[in-house]
């Protein structure tokens, strides 16, 4: 499908990738460059055809698809590389997780020579790392891609190779993207670290090890609240308009319910509670999880 | 250990403790009380030996030991009942996660002669039913009772009752459990189902499907927020006082983090972000949770 294929940043997510083009065959060479010594060795594991490079010099000029992984505050510096060594026969993709700043980035930045055409996968998890990737972890999970109507073939193609990793591909403009996931993942990562702080805090103020009883809820939160740190302020800086509007809805919900409770509104709160379900059944529908009860993992 | 049992309510955890006394041979009969028609059919599946009982009538006096898991808010009829009946000679326990009201309520209700010492079993999941009860679901898990100082030798016996249905069993005060969960149990079923709620106004506002794109962090907020509206209305008003403080602390702290976001304060949001990765670390080790990355369940 490629000629060769160069990843740079290789933790968690462009190890998948990596792992992916492998599997699928998605080309003939693939290259790495990745600036963590302890991330370089977990990638030579991989696999010996992984081509590992020190610099991103004139040897990237041939690169047919360049996958940018890293964080999103590393982008300005990888873009003065790409413009002095690329041509537009190379696609450029990322991988970020907001998009209105990157586009502006690529517009303000980029040569308008080349060619890069955004692609949020949207899958994760909170480990970071080239151990925790996964040939799998596209799987029938959503990946937005974002049209420049600058070059159709290579849209064509970018949308080809994230189906062959498994994904359901759509287009999305970046400003509908950035509120969307303003609210479908930005706030919830904001809410469990939020959590676990407030809970720091409360153990604080009490002088109390409370944490020995999370299993009543608190245990789900501090996983999703272990993710990366340089990613999630990388998304939270960059869709900062939109996450702060979702939070003064969040605060106003949560101000209401607070007055529910406290003046026992009952039919009120109950029906608010019941309502809460509709979401769960539409997700279920959508196979986004099983039915099956959660009780925790076992060890 | 028990001559005879009797089950008041029999959903997901009472169920759960029927299936446990069964197979761990806690006692020679066993029966049930639940009102629930659909309920009664699947009891009867669990095993023949369950004694469906439809009245709380003086059948109930030789009693050893009686497990009221119903919501909160069905006590006050039970105990006009158990007031009726029972003479000292039963133990009486419940499973309710909110523990002052309950003790006000024995206090002012309760006959001086009988004894009920209260347990909270910290285990569940969002489902409801007996169908989806498990002999296992205590075990590893913490259950705190609270200490009456009436009859240690009860004590003695329910402690060890919750021990053979797997549970590490601990003794708290009323005043105590309330404000240790309302941090880690119901405040965070709180801000999923308030996280759900501002999914819901989103979408409504913005006339969007945002659901189909939850992978990125609302499903897990889902799954929480699909729980018991009765056995959680009953939480949030027996609870409210405790509830309401941790909410204002956590609203403080989300208005603080939107500061962070908004001003752009790098190393400090770096710094929150990374501490509450401290609270993942303990929760491993104290085994609740297992360290593999969740990827999603898979259908």
């Amino acid at each position: 499908m490629f000629k060769n294929i160069l990843i740079i940043g290789c933790g968690m997510i462009g190890s998948s990738i990596l792992r992916g083009v492998i599997s699928q065959k998605l080309c003939k060479s693939v290259y790495v460059f990745e600036k963590n010594i302890n991330y370089q060795k977990q990638i030579k594991k991989i696999n010996k055809k992984i081509i590992l490079i020190k610099e991103l010099d004139e040897k990237i000029k041939d690169i047919d698809l360049l996958v940018i992984s890293t964080p999103m505050s590393e982008y300005k510096n990888i873009i003065n590389n790409l413009n002095k060594y690329l041509t537009n026969k190379t696609l450029i993709t990322d991988v970020g997780s907001t998009r209105v700043n990157v586009a502006k980035l690529i517009k303000q930045k980029l040569s308008k020579k080349l060619n890069w055409i955004m692609s949020h996968p949207i899958s994760g998890s909170e480990a970071s790392g080239p151990k925790y990737g996964s040939k799998n972890l596209f799987k029938n999970k959503w990946c937005i891609l974002t049209k420049t109507n600058k070059n159709k073939l290579l849209e064509k193609k970018l949308f080809n190779f994230w189906q062959k990793l498994g994904s359901k591909v759509l287009f999305m403009h970046e400003n509908e993207h950035d509120r969307i996931f303003s609210v479908t993942s930005h706030l919830p990562h904001l809410v469990a670290f939020n959590l676990i702080k407030t809970a720091q805090d409360f153990q604080k103020l009490h002088k109390k090890n409370i944490i020995k009883y999370s299993a009543g809820g608190l245990r789900d939160f501090s996983r999703i609240a272990a993710s990366n740190e340089i990613m999630w302020r990388d998304v939270f800086f960059n869709n900062s308009k939109n996450i702060s509007k979702i939070i003064d809805l969040f605060i106003k919900n949560l101000e209401n319910f607070k007055t529910d409770i406290n003046k026992k509104r009952n039919s009120l709160l109950l029906e608010k509670l019941k309502k809460s379900k509709q979401v769960r059944e539409q997700i279920l529908l959508l196979k986004q999880d099983i039915s099956k009860p959660d009780f925790g993992r076992e060890n």
